[in-house]
């Protein structure tokens, strides 16, 4: 089986030296010699790693008879859209490790590959199989829910924030560096990232469709070091998580945002850069994936594992449904979402702040679970309070939150992050 | 797709429940039908939940020319393999949950099967798909090492001694109160189960043959509460692990037996009944899969997703390889195993006893790397010593305990517990 990698950097020169220093096991797995043939660069004048032969010239290589799978690993939307499409168009099979083009076109590229493989693994957390496990290993299950920790990125930083206390800008700071997060980390600590890898995983559990403008994201970059104080206090962590949860029987709740978890949740343990995801099915109850999410072996590990597929000639279905579902599900706005909350509100210390508080909190449907006022250091002259509600409803919660910020006795503009139990 | 099922005690009943529950979900998932047809039961009187006809000539059922896939769940050894032998024979699929079948016949029924789907997810840890981890999702990895928590009932014991200080024996009856254990609880306790799904996995892994006689199996009934003791204070926790690990690139370690683990690896947390297993390789470094390891509907997930493949045309190999390893791996001798070891010896409490113990153990090889003397009662006229040492030799470890053992200072039998890191 002749490959071509179309990209060869981080991930592209591992998937072609991987394929060379287990050879022998490969062949002996997917029953036939999977041979990296070419790689496609833009700079042909940069020196790589791979020892295979390199061209500049991409639509020569997408058009050469000779390659029966060609390995994506360009990296953005639009144009890795128009070249698998070509591909596909050609009745080749396509292995690609790119959420972005999955999180917009995977309905689209569904269509076009028909029988043709068109593998993914590698675009939801490399170091785990979990799309193999969603669309093949829990294919029994009506799936309940699955929250994910998605994003390494996030993950470090939320780790050493509560570990070593450090506040969010030292914390991501300290991640540039050690080249955990990039030099703009918008993508990944404001959740998108994770954002594009649940609706990959929503559209095999549930046939969901949307685009990341469709669901509710939300970063890390405003969880303060009195959110960590707070939850070590009430035996929680703090993570960034990715939750497809079924509503009913059509409808589908997807969102991405920092979320408190209880201590003992086997999620929380998830530490640094790693990822985790759990699943929660009808049958199965609760299955949980844990790895690397990232890096160039982790990943190459994931493609290498569609190319074996493709070799031994596996079948399943794309996005995981052979025929159609007979509900469709739609994902539930986000106003809709129920769930307990955890509110930090910075006010003056005055008489008659905590009434007024907890009036409009219980004007919008609010009812507290628990409360708890930080002590003020003596030359403060405000006060930080912790407030976590019942099961309420987001839009309760918004206009709650928005109200209270119009009060004259608040310092700070209100934080809310939602619970997860 | 029309099935069979030969065996419809608990699990077998939720086959049949789940696939009528959920049949438009999977029906949509495999792309068609996959119906129940027949039960077969020794005991046609007995009531059962599943609405299928039932039958007690299985005989007569494995030679009908309606059914598809035939559902192995009888348990035992050579009657099953009997049946199962008759149906591949037929070129007429199996799936099974039956372990002990496949630890003693997966290459003959390999053999048998030829092209003729096989499936067995159900044999090990069935709400983790970690058969088609292995097999499929970690393809690419030379694998390292296995380590895997695959017995619910020890790791249940063991969890309650732990956390709340229960001994073996109490903790055990407790198990078998609530029914996690069985009347007659060695086939777990001791190590068996854990080591039939060991030998399963440890085929996929490494092409390795080999029987449950062939291995080492220990089990958990020598752990004393003064084991727990230890545990807390240096951090690590008890768990009776399976682990594959490579030596080199023809030989491969089989073992079960407990293991001091430290607190903060993630397989310490698999509490209760659940199972884990962590996956190293050499190119995703370490995947941990996590859930329910037994429970009908866990295994009936698991048998289920193995039949869904089966109409989606899925060809992986039965034990993961297409051709041959040209290195077939072998069981390395368990005298040859080295590890870190924990050691309890309870001895007279008298002048010069630690210079013999320390003495006898140097003579060994054996060289110290912690030790502890836990505080004496004054009643008591004995005093437990603990040590730990550096990598050893598992032979050099058993001559120096049974040095020990033949001591006139020595209380009780010496025990040892292999340490994990």
């Amino acid at each position: 089986m002749r490959v071509a990698i179309l990209g060869v950097g981080t991930v592209g020169n591992e998937v072609a030296n991987i394929l060379i220093e287990n050879e022998k096991l490969i062949t002996a797995r997917a029953g036939v010699k999977i041979e990296p043939v070419i790689g496609v660069v833009r700079d042909l004048s940069k020196k790589r790693s791979a020892k295979i032969p390199l061209s500049d010239d991409i639509n020569s290589v997408i058009n050469r008879d000779d390659i029966d799978v060609f390995v994506e690993l360009m990296g953005g939307v639009e144009k890795p859209y128009e070249i698998v499409s070509e591909i596909l168009k050609r009745k080749k099979a396509v292995v690609t490790a790119n959420k972005a083009l999955l999180a917009y076109h995977r309905y689209e590229l569904e269509n076009l590959a028909g029988s043709t493989p068109f593998g993914y693994e590698a675009s939801v957390a490399g170091g785990i199989p979990i799309i193999k496990a969603l669309r093949e290993g829990l294919s029994a299950n009506k799936i309940e829910k699955i929250i994910g920790i998605l994003n390494g990125t996030s993950n470090y930083i939320l780790t050493n924030m509560m570990q070593k206390n450090e506040n969010f800008e030292d914390a991501l700071k300290k991640a540039q560096e050690l080249g955990y997060a990039e030099a703009d980390p918008t993508f990944d600590i404001g959740g998108f990232d994770a954002a594009h890898k649940l609706l990959i995983l929503a559209s095999i559990a549930y046939g969901a469709q949307g685009r990341p403008e469709d669901i509710l994201i939300k970063g890390i970059d405003r969880i303060s070091k009195e959110d960590i104080y707070f939850a070590h206090e009430f035996e929680y962590v703090i993570k960034l998580l990715a939750i497809a949860k079924r509503i009913d029987e059509s409808r589908v709740e997807l969102r991405v945002h920092p979320a408190l978890i209880p201590q003992n949740a086997m999620l929380s343990k998830v530490g640094g850069a790693m990822n985790g995801v759990s699943v929660f099915g009808d049958c199965m109850s609760e299955s949980m994936f844990y790895g690397p999410g990232a890096g160039g072996r982790a990943t190459a590990s994931a493609v290498i594992s569609d190319l074996i597929d493709i070799a031994r000639g596996n079948k399943s279905p794309i996005l995981g449904y052979k025929k159609e579902l007979e509900n469709d599900f739609v994902i539930s706005p986000m106003s809709e979402i129920r769930t307990k909350y955890y509110l930090r509100i910075r006010v003056k210390d005055e008489k008659g702040v905590l009434a007024k508080i907890t009036n409009i909190l219980s004007e919008n449907n609010l009812s507290i679970d628990s409360f708890l006022q930080k002590p003020k250091q003596k030359t403060e002259e405000c006060v930080t309070l912790f407030f976590t509600t019942h099961t309420s409803l987001e839009a309760d919660v918004k206009r709650a939150m928005g109200e209270l910020d119009a009060q004259e006795f608040i310092i700070q503009r209100p934080f809310m992050i939602r619970i997860e139990e």
